[in-house]
């Protein structure tokens, strides 16, 4: 295999017991171990055995309002990816933080000191927050409106970069012989001061290990692609077939062009989740298992959050009203994800029941009932014909979801020749194929500091 | 040893290469590791061996002015103490947050997360901020002024505790039979309105380990001693003298009664910054050592931070101009610092080069140099004589100055028995005698979530 040749990236979503709404009622699920480093320590000591680029931790910072039916997602991501870093070794580290809701000043700190802490393994999904309950953590009535989000996402990413930037790569001099430990000439005052944000820089740390760390971005309206084509390195995004996978991928990297960007500069990663058997009878008990334990009056309050919309007084066995969804103008949160379910009921023509079902394991990614075989093939399929630089894998529960995949799956990829059977590199950037960015003032483009 | 027995304290205070300014500069120091958790690995490591209460790790965000003479403090708190959680098992683990410049659902989370990675070993110290270049990254021409900045701390840490108790202990109830993950009625949304943050609640976590993480605090103005004898449990602060020591001790201890606080619930331990040495020459020479990398343009410029004055036309070799000082009215940052620095200048009859020279071990902070039986009597006298509960050790050089302390300074506070030589508990809040505070929804007082 030679160096250029394309390679799959795999990253590994965790979440809760797994993605799957009633996961944590599984026999073999540990909803107590949610609060637990070192259940997170086991499954990515397990993810690094099959290799995998990267682990994705969400985040938002409100309760919630399901919290009755429905397992915590996790700790807050600064804190447990840092645990993380510490007891593995190779595996790129992606957290959420949201423009909304932070101050730029801290989310560079912060990412910058995962960067190092970490060995260059940070990357930071960048967020605009998709729910009026996080706003009413932080003194708003609502979301500010979507538009108003993204053009203060942009500004907040501009503000991060120029942090991290902010020392050049050589700014730290160390000389105990004359005293200088670092040179203020190499050190610059950003002096940011836009619309959202005043900030004088610089940043209190040198620059990081990877120069800057990863960008990741999971919009899917019109601003959000937009906002992705021009900033992003890393794409996730939830799409209900091959079909839909292709037009999205075409998009976005067609988008890119008029920002000076070549498409292999923005990786996209469909979310795929896998219910793996080694026959596919055994995938579908399985998925029986899982599905058994559904719980109904949870999914008409989880698809009533989505719509914003009261959903709990439609019939379970009547069809999705997709007409009176499609009237709904005012979508403020996750618009994207709003649409794709429309759609899918729109589609599939879906009863209630049949759409919180088919959004049970994933909410509305892609999933898949198989072989290791046919998952496989069905990856392959996804990233050669052009649906796909990757995936974001969500194990619909754990640890055996994710064993499964590591042992049966990604063996399966490597032997086509098609995914790394060990890291070559030791950054997030270098397992992405993605540059070590020059700095806005210096242009070494060396690691400021060796690990 | 009774249960009961009253004991001693040990923090220990990590900052760069050490307390000393010019520590960096020592043929034994790694001024490249102060980015690198494994260095701070290490260090707890020792420091757990000396069965040492807590590390302390202090917190600013700006770049200071003068770091081209000084070694970074260190990499950001939340960070790298969760890293750290991660490879100790007993240490406590105390860091800074500003109530100026940070949002209290963050630090909610933060220190919550922090505090179940780690098994309840969270703690945090309320600063309000020190210097206007915080002020400039965060949109501010200035710090707010010093009264405001404390009203705004109180209501922040009644807002952060209340996030904390808002599920009661036993709200999780992760009942896989009946699919009820977590009772509503036991999460409670705060709805704080105040002048400074509106928050509706709930934390998006369960209760801490501890219940609350152990509130830390090191004002030394009239304000931050009131604000220290309502909410703080372990006070740091800067003495010159067992004679000051004993008038801070008994005057905050005294201002406790009428928030009707016990004067054991909060425990104040002075800094302290131990130059060892097996004989009283050798302890000397080590001084010399460092003193003899003490850089004057640094200490001129560090005064004039301090005093927000320029100092840098002053004459070395002149006395202190302490008249001067004392009538610059306007010191809105380390209101405290300030006075004991001029205190001092005028009672030993300073000179500027003097002045740098008495504060480059430790800022201010009681600096001692001896062999270990002279720096346990003089710790034992304080403890004993009512100016300490403990210390906040402060070592001058590292590693070697806190291998020396635990090596041979331990054992002998050990010896006399008044410091333990096995950890008894396994919590911060065990090690140092605190309750676990009962919440102020439920009353069961139980770990919530066992680890
Ligand atoms: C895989 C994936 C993960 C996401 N993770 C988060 C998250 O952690 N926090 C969050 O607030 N939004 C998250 N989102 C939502 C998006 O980032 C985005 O904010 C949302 O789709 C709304 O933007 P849009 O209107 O451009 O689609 C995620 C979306 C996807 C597809
Ligand atoms: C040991 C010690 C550690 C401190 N650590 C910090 C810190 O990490 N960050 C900070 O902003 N201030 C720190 N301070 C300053 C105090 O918390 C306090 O903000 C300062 O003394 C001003 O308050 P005052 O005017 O009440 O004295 C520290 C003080 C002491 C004695």
């Amino acid at each position: 295999m030679k160096a250029t040749d394309r390679q799959l990236h795999l990253n590994v979503f965790l979440m809760g017991n797994g993605h799957h709404e009633a996961a944590w009622r599984l026999p073999g699920s540990s909803p107590q171990d949610v609060t637990n480093a070192s259940y997170y320590v086991k499954l990515l000591q397990t993810a690094e055995r099959g290799k995998l680029d990267s682990l994705f931790l969400a985040d938002s910072y409100a309760l919630p309002p399901t919290i009755r039916y429905k397992v915590l997602q996790s700790l807050e991501p600064f804190t447990l990816l840092s645990a993380l870093a510490m007891l593995t070794s190779r595996i790129g580290l992606i957290g959420t933080a949201s423009t909304t809701y932070s101050h730029p000043y801290h989310v560079a700190r912060q990412f910058a000191s995962l960067d190092f802490i970490s060995g260059g393994r940070a990357a930071w999904n960048i967020v605009t927050s998709t729910n009026d309950a996080t706003a009413h953590n932080f003194a708003d009535e609502k979301l500010p409106e979507h538009g108003e989000r993204y053009k203060r996402a942009a500004e907040f990413l501009e503000v991060v970069q120029q942090l991290w930037d902010s020392w050049e790569d050589d700014a730290l001099v160390q000389d105990k012989a004359s005293g200088i430990y670092a040179d203020p000439g190499s050190i610059h005052d950003i002096r940011h001061q836009g619309s959202y944000f005043s900030v004088r820089g610089a940043l209190n740390l040198p620059r990081p290990p990877q120069g800057q760390p990863v960008r990741v971005q999971a919009g899917a309206s019109e601003t959000g692609k937009e906002f992705a084509a021009h900033a992003a390195e890393v794409v996730f995004t939830a799409q209900n077939s091959f079909a839909d996978g292709c037009l999205f991928y075409t998009d976005l990297k067609s988008r890119m062009k008029k920002y000076g960007r070549q498409p292999d500069e923005l990786k996209i990663l469909p979310g795929f989740c896998p219910i793996i058997g080694d026959t596919e009878a055994e995938a579908r008990d399985r998925e029986a298992a899982l599905h058994d334990h559904i719980q109904f009056d949870y999914g008409l309050l989880r698809l009533s959050n989505l719509f914003s919309t009261d959903m709990t007084g439609f019939e379970l066995d009547e069809p999705v009203p997709v007409d009176f969804l499609a009237q709904q103008s005012e979508v403020n949160g996750h618009r994207g994800r709003y649409q794709l379910y429309v759609e899918l009921a729109r589609r599939e023509k879906l009863t209630m029941r049949q759409l919180i079902v088919k959004t049970a394991s994933s909410r509305g990614h892609y999933s898949m009932v198989g072989t290791p075989v046919q998952i496989a093939d069905e990856m392959e399929k996804w990233w050669r014909g052009g649906a796909a630089d990757g995936f974001n894998v969500m194990p619909p529960y754990l640890p055996e979801g994710l064993e499964l995949f590591v042992d049966k799956v990604v063996p399966e990829l490597q032997n086509r020749g098609i995914f790394r059977s060990e890291y070559t590199g030791t950054t997030l950037r270098e397992h992405y194929g993605l540059q070590r960015p020059a700095s806005i003032y210096g242009q070494t483009g060396q690691l400021a500091v060796k690990r």
